[in-house]
């Protein structure tokens, strides 16, 4: 029926032109992308035939920014090929990626196997898929729920489109807590005192996306946070632990993407969510991990019934994967300590770590926390981990350990918390009326950060004078605002005016004044 | 418990650099993106304070490219702001849009009220929010339905955010083929019928998006398409008629961009697609509006149910937005005639208008559809309609008013289907057995012309020698492929004998060699 017919080359070639513009794709002359028959938008395969590396791009056009025959390359896209003005490079239309018929799959509710699960990630990493594209199987599958078996196939997935760390030796702790409870600095007291024990702890955290301050930014204050995965357990094993952002170790970079996407909405899917916590835990090679939950109304958990759920599939993925894990319900309702942002969480941090006995939230969770650790490897029996933890913090090893962490990173080993200072603009809140404080909203308390500024100006934030329970006296202080900036503080106190996240019993919520006039 | 606080000025001020790049967005200095507080891909407000003109923007950074004090603005994003290198423009973080929350609320599953949908429609084309973000709204409403209240939402904010044609005088026709089927080339029969016979007809029509050629691409083989609105309406008032191009008038442009979101993944959410058709028919200001539903095994409707339930939500959606609809279901199992692809569709449909009296399929078709049209407007009696418009295609009507349509729309009216020639690499697909042709795939035959570049590529497509049921003798042609470029010729070959889409009863499927060696 069909007979052979002379193949004409359909590679066009190109001269680069690297556009330092911080973003994915190539630029291409309009009378170029119609020879190539594509259109703005477009996927192109981009062949670098000195390497043989390819990489896929979105095609944009001009007129005059490249000339015929020069194909503009963007900064990211060139990350991965490695090219420079006036090398030579193939292009060609670029076929539809697969990923697209599975996406489509799980809109349509089905569920995706093993292999479709990790050409979507691969395609996901290798940016053969657009953000929007992206965005829809995140939507899918926020809609379309992952059962445990796509959960763990999302979750391995994750670790091998990644880089992966194989520790000489065994047990490597890790801990993770679920967002969405302010001032939640307890990484900054459990790492050291997990370390300090002998253990070790290559503890990669995020920067906060929705939050006022992730582990990295604050960790970020005191020193460089972005290591490659060689240095993370080089630093590791010299040190037994330390505290990076994930984002810059290449370790399960596929999560960074697709929480980027979540960010407009806010939305974490379950399924998504476990795949991204224990796919990092497993690519840093931990086999014991501990999981904070935060448990209360305006935190990701809202009842200790949903929180025990999340710690059983928690556990069984972890099996799946074989990695031991507990997991802790923790008390979510109110901020962790009294600081909000990234400087005054780092200022209390160090305060604990220098002798400080308050606030106790903070330093009764970092203990039991570490406890389990301690606990899960043997280094305290059942029962005792909490008070090891404890000891390792008052006899200042843990501020030690701390300040090991910190040098190795690159940072000032002898800071002290009174070196820290945090926004120059302030604005305290006074509490309008006597009676208990009977309401503390973490979300309007995040939010308030947020709009002061944080996690992006490390001085702004929120510090509590008094928190829920506590009897207040008019005019006693409540909270202060920080920021850097003073236009930032300005919006924070309109915002908090409408948000009210702190709140006096008896306290007016609002006057609707009269309208008749006298 | 708050009081007033001192406000800086925020808004930063920038020196405006045009980029000759076709795409959306800002490129700022990465050391002012710091200083206003954003990242990649964070949204500002731009504003032009010549003219007042805002604008939203995605940022993008650079060190080079745009030093600081400099703001490069791409040129759709331009298109709005109006601003030449040099001008002044104000900058400033911009706000989180609502329809975030929205579209939120409806991957949740919860109905959008009518304020809500035009909130998110308004921000699609005002580009306040992203692809991704669009995509997102997209993939929600394909997995949780609109239901018909919604659909008249999004219908009518489309409408309400574009431009809207007001006719002096009704009726106004209109019709509207759902895609899905190759070939459909009826538009070209249909509109000049329709207004030969005295009635209006401004028929907006695509491109194609996953098809072989939209009517948009087909009438370009002869004229232009791109008109703006008030165009349209003015070559309407004076010869009856015109076929454009939708995406260039600015009507309903909401759905452009849907259907660019949509591509990918292949898929047109019922809700979405009525909303989609029915908002352009209402902003040209049609009143009767004829839409062939086309029920195939291979179409966008395979069941003769499915395609009543259609037509119903069509009428109840023109009822609610005060227009008159009828529905046709059509043949949709092989393609309309028996050219696939816009110069080889313009040739089949200027040889019908000129007097051919084949393909029936075609000519049937298309006299039905604007028969029925005719019957609802009153200029024939019921069951009258079909005749009438024959009579009007046999008596040359049509084609003297397809000349003058042509002519307006600035191409050559004495144009003969002799002048149009298809693509010059061609290749015969003979029948392998003699048999009855028991098989035709209208998905095959659509992707076979697009492999051989149609619709990008004017001359490429599929022509079909033979239909369903015909009995064919080995060695005789069952199609010819067309292609203007020689490797996609190739391509569409290799493509082809991987689809088989035409097949001839007793023809072997497939040979599996024995793997004994003798």
């Amino acid at each position: 029926m069909f007979r052979k017919y002379p193949v004409e080359e359909h590679n066009v070639k190109f001269m680069v032109k690297i556009l330092d513009i911080a973003t994915r794709g190539v630029l291409l002359n309009r009378a170029d992308a119609r020879r190539i028959g594509v259109l703005d938008g477009d996927r192109v395969q981009i062949i670098n035939p000195e390497n043989g590396v390819t990489a896929t791009a979105f095609v944009e056009t001009t007129l005059t920014i490249a000339q015929q025959g020069t194909i503009g390359v963007y900064s990211i896209t060139n990350e991965k090929l490695h090219l420079a003005d006036g090398n030579e490079v193939e292009v060609r239309e670029a076929g539809r990626p697969k990923s697209l018929d599975f996406i489509k799959k799980k809109m349509d509710g089905v569920k995706l196997s093993k292999e479709e699960t990790l050409t979507v990630i691969r395609d996901v990493v290798n940016d053969d898929i657009s953000a929007a594209e992206l965005t829809a199987f995140i939507t899918a599958t926020y809609i379309n729920p992952l059962d445990m078996d796509e959960i763990e196939y999302l979750t391995r997935a994750m670790v091998e489109t990644g880089e992966q760390i194989k520790f000489s030796s065994r047990p490597i702790v890790d801990k993770h807590s679920i967002g969405g409870v302010p001032g939640n600095k307890i990484s900054l007291l459990v790492v050291p005192i997990i370390a300090a024990s002998g253990l070790k702890i290559p503890k990669t955290s995020s920067r906060a996306i929705t939050g006022a301050g992730g582990t990295a930014d604050l960790m970020e204050v005191l020193a460089f946070v972005e290591f490659s995965s060689s240095e993370v357990q080089q630093m590791t094993e010299k040190i037994g632990g330390c505290i990076v952002w994930g984002g810059a170790t290449n370790i399960a970079p596929a999560d960074d993407r697709i929480i980027i996407q979540e960010y407009p909405f806010k939305i974490d899917a379950r399924g998504q969510m476990l795949a991204s916590v224990m796919a990092k835990k497993s690519a840093v090679g931990a086999n014991l991990v501990v999981i904070d939950i935060p448990v209360g109304l305006n935190t990701k958990v809202p009842t200790i019934q949903e929180g025990r759920k999340l710690a059983r599939e928690f556990i069984e993925l972890g099996e799946r994967l074989n990695m031991k894990v507990e997991c802790a319900l923790t008390y979510g309702d109110t901020p962790v300590g009294h600081s909000i942002g990234p400087k005054l969480e780092v200022i209390e941090a160090l305060k604990v770590l220098e002798g400080a006995t308050e606030p106790n939230s903070f330093i009764q969770k970092s203990i039991s926390i570490a406890g389990i650790a301690l606990e899960m490897s043997g280094k305290a029996a059942r029962g005792a981990g909490a008070a090891m933890a404890y000891e390792l913090l008052v006899k200042g090893k843990a501020l030690e350990k701390f300040r090991r962490i910190i040098e190795i990173q690159g940072g000032d080993p002898n800071v002290k918390s009174s070196d820290i200072l945090p926004g120059e603009h302030q604005f305290v809140v006074n509490a309008p009326t006597s009676g208990y404080i009977i309401e503390m909203n973490n979300k309007s308390l995040i939010s308030l950060a947020r709009t002061a500024g944080a996690p992006h100006d490390r001085g702004a934030g929120v510090l509590l004078h008094a928190k829920k329970g506590k009897l207040v006296k008019a005019g006693e202080p409540l909270f202060t605002i920080y920021a850097d900036r003073s236009w930032r503080l300005q919006q924070a106190i309109e915002e908090g005016r409408r948000l009210m996240p702190v709140l006096v019993e008896g306290m007016l919520l609002d006057r609707v004044p009269s309208t008749v006039e006298l």
